[in-house]
C-alpha cells in the first residue's frame, strides 16, 4: 500500500469513490459497510497474534464488485493463505460460487480470528482466577488492567463489526447472492457469540477485582489485628515492668 | 454423536444445510433459531445438575421438520424421559399433536430445568445473606463470587434462548400450528420470570458484596478503636513510669 | 383456592385454557395479560401489609371475560372488600358500568396498595438518611441493606405489572369498553409514577451506602490520627525518659 | 385551590372528565400531557426557589380547550407575573396568537425556572470542585450527598416533562396551530439541554465523591507513614535505651 | 457578533424565524439541524485549541439556504481558513459544488477539530498510563480527574453534533443535494469514531482510577506491615529489657 499511484490508478479503473479511497489510505477506520450500487466497500480489522504482549490489528478493506474482489491490507499477514490453498486446490465451495462467497470467506477468517484472541484471553482469565483465590499480588492487579484494557479494544471494533455484517446480511444489493445470505447470518451468529464472550469476560474481570480489592482489606484487617495483639499484651506488660522495677528500686 | 458417517448421511437423508449439520457439531453455539424453510433449526442449552459444583451444561440440537422431530444432544441425559414416559403411556396430548407440539414439550423440559438450577441457587443465596450478618468471612466471598459467575454464566444462555423462542412464537411458518403458537407464548413468559430472577439475584448479590466490604472496613475501625485506646492509656503510663522511675532514683 | 375438584369445574364451565388453569395455582406467576379471544386472563402481585418485617404479597388472577368476572387469591385478603362496599351501598359507577370497569376497579386497589408500601418506605428513607447525619452504625448499614432488598422485590413486579396494565389500555378486545380505556391508561400513570419513584429511592439508597462508607472511612482516619499523635508524643518523651534515667543513674 | 365547591363547578362548566380534577386535586402528579379531544389535559411541576436550602416545587395543570386557558397551582407563585405583564402592556405576540400559544409561553416560564435551578447549582459544584482540591472536610461530603439528592429530584421531574411537551408538539390535535408546533419544539430542545445539563452535573458529583474517597485514602496512608516512621526510630531507640541502661546499671 | 442592529437586519432580509436569531445570540445551545423550509439552521460546538489546561470552544452558527450559506461564530478562530484557501486558490470541489457542499465543508472542519483534541487526550492517557505503573501520586489523581471532565464535556456536545449531522443525512430537503449526502454520511461516521473513542476513554480510565485506589490500599498494607512487623519485634524485646533490668537491680 505503498505505492500511491498505482493505487490511485486501480480506483480509477475500477470507478471507486474518492471516499473510499480516502478510507482505504487511512488506517484508522471504524469497521463497516458502504453500498455504493456498483460495489459495496467494506472495512474490518483483522486481529493476528501479539507483539511484546499486544495485540496486532490490520485494517482490511474489501470491495465487492459485480465479478471482483479488492481488497487491501495494511500489512502484510497470512488472512488469505487458507483461502489461496482452498482456491489452488479447488477444494469446497469457493470457486463455484461468485464474488459475494469470495467475501464471505475473507470475513469469515477475520471473525475466526477472534476466537482465537478470545482463547487466548480465556486461558489468561482462568489462570488469573486461580491467582486470585492462592495468592493475589500487586502484578494480579496488572493482569486484570491489561486484560480489561484489552477486552475495551476488541468491543470498540466487535460492535461496528457486527453492524457492519449485519448490514451485508439484510443488503438487498444485486451484488450479493440470496443463497451467500445465510452465509452471512452465519458469520453474523459468530460475532454475537463473541461479543457476548467479551461481556462476559468483562463481568467476571469486574468480579475478580472486587475480589482482590476486598482480599486486600481483609489482609489489612489480619496485620492489623496482629499489631493490635501484640500492642494489647505488651504495652500494659511493659508499663508493668517499668512501675515494678521504679517500686523495686524503693528499697535500694 | 461419535459417529460422523451416520450423522452426515442423516443429515443428506433430511435435506439439512451443511450449516445446521456444521452447528450440530460444533457444542459451542449461542442458542438460536433458524428457519430453514423445510425445518426449524434450534439450539439451546440444557442445564442438567452439577459435577464438582460446577454447572453442567449440554447443547441440545432440535430440528423439526413437517411430521418429524431431530434431536441431537452433547451427552446422554435424562432429558427425554419424562417424555418418552408420557408417549408410551398415551398421556396428556402429546400424541395427540404434532411434531410442533413434540418440539415444545422439550424446549418446556429444558426452560424447567433452569427453574431447578435457580432454586440450587436461591437456597444457597438465603444461606449466604444468614452468614453474611451472623459472621463474615472469606469465605463468604469466595461464594458470593461463585455465585456472580454462575449467574453470568446463566445470563449468557438465557437471553438468546428468550429470542430463539421468540422466533418460534412469532414465526409464520406453517411447521408451526396456530393452537401450539400459545403453548410457545406460555414457555416464553417462565424464561422472562427466570430472567427476571437471575437479574435479582444478580442485585442482591451486588448489594451483599458491599455489606460484606463495609462489614470488613467497620471491623477495621473496631480493632483500630482497641489499637488506639491500649496506645492512649498505656503510652503515657509507660513514660510516666518512667519518669516516675528516673525521679525517684535522684534521692539514691 | 384449595378445592382442585370446584375450581377444575369452574374452569371447565367457563372454557378456560388448560394453561390458564395451570397459571392461576402456580403462585409464582410474573404479572401478565394474556387474551384468549373469548376472555382476558390477567394476573397481579398485591402487596398487602408486613409480617415479621418482611413484605406479604399475593398473586391474584382476574379472568375478564364478557359478563363476568373471576378472580381467584393465593389468600384471603381485604382487597375486595372496598369494592363490594361501593357495590352493595351503590356508590360511584362501579354498578352502572360492565365487567371491564370492575376489572379497572380490582386493579386499581392492587395499584393503590404500592403507593402505602411506598409511603412505608419513604417515612424510612427519611429516617435513615436522620441516622446517617447524626450517628452511623453498623445497624444504619443493615437497615438500608433490607430496603434495598424491598426495591429489588418491589421492582421484579412493577415492571411487568406496567406491561400488563399497558396491554390492557392498548388492547383491541371487544371485551373492554373504549370509554374504561382511559381509566386502565389513569392506571398506568400510577404504575410510571410509583416506578418513577422506587427508581429514585434506589438512587438515594445508592447514595447514602457512599456516605456511610465515606463517613466509615472519614472515622478510621480520626481514630489513626489520634493514635499517630499519641505515638508522635509519647515515644519520643518515654525514649528521653529512658536516656535520662540511664544517664541520671551514672553518677550513683 | 381551597374551594372545591368551586372547583367543582369549574370542571362541570367546562365539561372536564372527573379523572382529571382528580389529578388536578392531588398534587403528587407526574408531569403528563393527556389529550381528552375537546381539551388537552397538561400537569408539570414548577420549580421556583428554595427554602432552608430544599428547592420548592409546585404542581401546575393546564387545561388547553379551543378558546381558552384553564390554569391550577398548588400554591401563589410568581409565574404568570411576566406573562401578564405582556398582555397588559400588550408586548410580544401573546395577544395576537391563540390559546396554545398562551399555553406554551407557561411552559416555557416553567422551563426557564429550570434553568435558574441549573445555574445555582452549577455555581455549587464549582465552589465544591474548588474545595475538593484545596481543603476537603466531611462537609464537603454532605454537600455532594445534597446536591446529588437535588439531581435526583429534577431527573424525576426532567424526563416526564420532556415526553409531555414531545407529545404537545408531535400532536395532531386540532386546539395546537401549525405555527406553534415550532415553539413547543423550541421548548423540548431547552428540555433536552437541561437534562443533558443535569446527566453532565451527576457524572461530574460522582467523579468528585471518588476524587473524595481517593484523597481520604491518601490522607490515611499520610497519617500512617508518619506513625510506621515514628514507631521505625523510636522503638528500637527505646529499646536499645532500656538494654543500655540495664548494662549500665551492671558496675553500680 | 456584537452589533445587534447589523444582526436583526441580516435576519430580516433572510426571513429567519424570531427563534433562529434568539438562538444564535444565545451561545449556549445544544448542538441541532433545524429545518424551516426556506433553510436549514445548524448549530455546532467548535473546540479550537486550550487557555490554561482548559479546553476552549466556541458557538457555530450555519444557515443553509438555497444559494448561500450564512455562518456565524461566537468570536474569531481559524476555522474558515482552510476553506478561504481553497476557494480562493480554486483547489478541491469547493468551488464546482453548491452551498451544501459549502456546508460540509465546514462542518468537517469542526469535526476535525474533535481529532485533535482526541489526540492530545491520547497522549496524556498514555502518559498517565506510565505514570501509573511507575509512580502514582496524589496529582495523578488529579490528571484522572481533569481528563474525566474533559470527556464529560465532549460528550456533552458529541451526542447531539451526531443527531444533528444524522438529520442532515437523512434530510429530505431540496437544499441538500444527493450527491453531497455521501459526504454527510462520511462525517456521520467520523462522529461515530469519536464517540467510540471517547467512550473507550472514558472505560480506560475508570479502570485506571480502579487501578490507583487498589495501589493505593496495597501501599496501605505494606506500610502497615512494616510497622507491625517493627512492633512484634520491639515491643517484646523492650519488655524484656525492662524486665530483665528490673531484675538485674536486685542484687545491687
Amino acid at each position: 500500500m505503498q505505492d500511491i499511484k498505482l493505487f490511485e490508478d486501480i480506483g480509477e479503473l475500477f470507478g471507486l469513490h474518492p471516499l473510499v479511497l480516502e478510507d482505504i489510505l487511512n488506517t484508522d477506520q471504524r469497521p463497516k459497510t458502504d453500498d455504493y450500487g456498483d460495489y459495496i466497500y467494506l472495512v474490518l480489522k483483522n486481529f493476528h497474534g501479539r507483539e511484546n504482549g499486544n495485540l496486532l490489528s490490520d485494517q482490511v478493506s474489501i470491495i465487492l464488485g459485480k465479478d471482483f474482489i479488492l481488497s487491501f491490507q495494511e500489512r502484510e499477514s497470512g488472512l488469505f493463505d487458507s483461502i489461496k490453498d482452498k482456491m489452488s486446490k479447488n477444494k469446497g465451495r469457493i470457486r463455484k460460487e461468485g464474488a459475494d462467497y469470495l467475501a464471505h470467506a475473507i470475513i469469515d477468517n477475520i471473525v475466526d480470528n477472534y476466537f482465537i484472541v478470545l482463547e487466548n484471553l480465556e486461558e489468561k482469565i482462568e489462570y488469573l482466577e486461580d491467582d486470585l483465590v492462592k495468592k493475589a499480588t500487586p502484578s494480579t492487579l496488572d493482569t486484570i488492567h491489561i486484560l480489561k484494557r484489552e477486552l475495551i479494544l476488541l468491543r470498540k471494533s466487535l460492535w461496528p463489526l457486527r453492524e457492519a455484517v449485519s448490514a451485508l446480511e439484510r443488503s438487498d444489493s444485486s451484488l450479493i447472492n440470496k443463497s451467500t445470505g445465510i452465509y452471512f447470518k452465519d458469520i453474523y451468529d459468530h460475532i454475537i457469540a463473541i461479543i457476548d464472550t467479551v461481556e462476559t469476560f468483562r463481568d467476571m474481570l469486574s468480579g475478580m477485582l472486587d475480589i482482590y480489592l476486598s482480599t486486600t482489606s481483609n489482609r489489612l484487617n489480619e496485620v492489623m489485628k496482629v499489631l493490635t495483639i501484640i500492642a494489647t499484651i505488651f504495652m500494659p506488660l511493659t508499663f508493668i515492668a517499668g512501675v515494678y522495677g521504679m517500686k523495686m528500686s524503693y528499697p535500694i
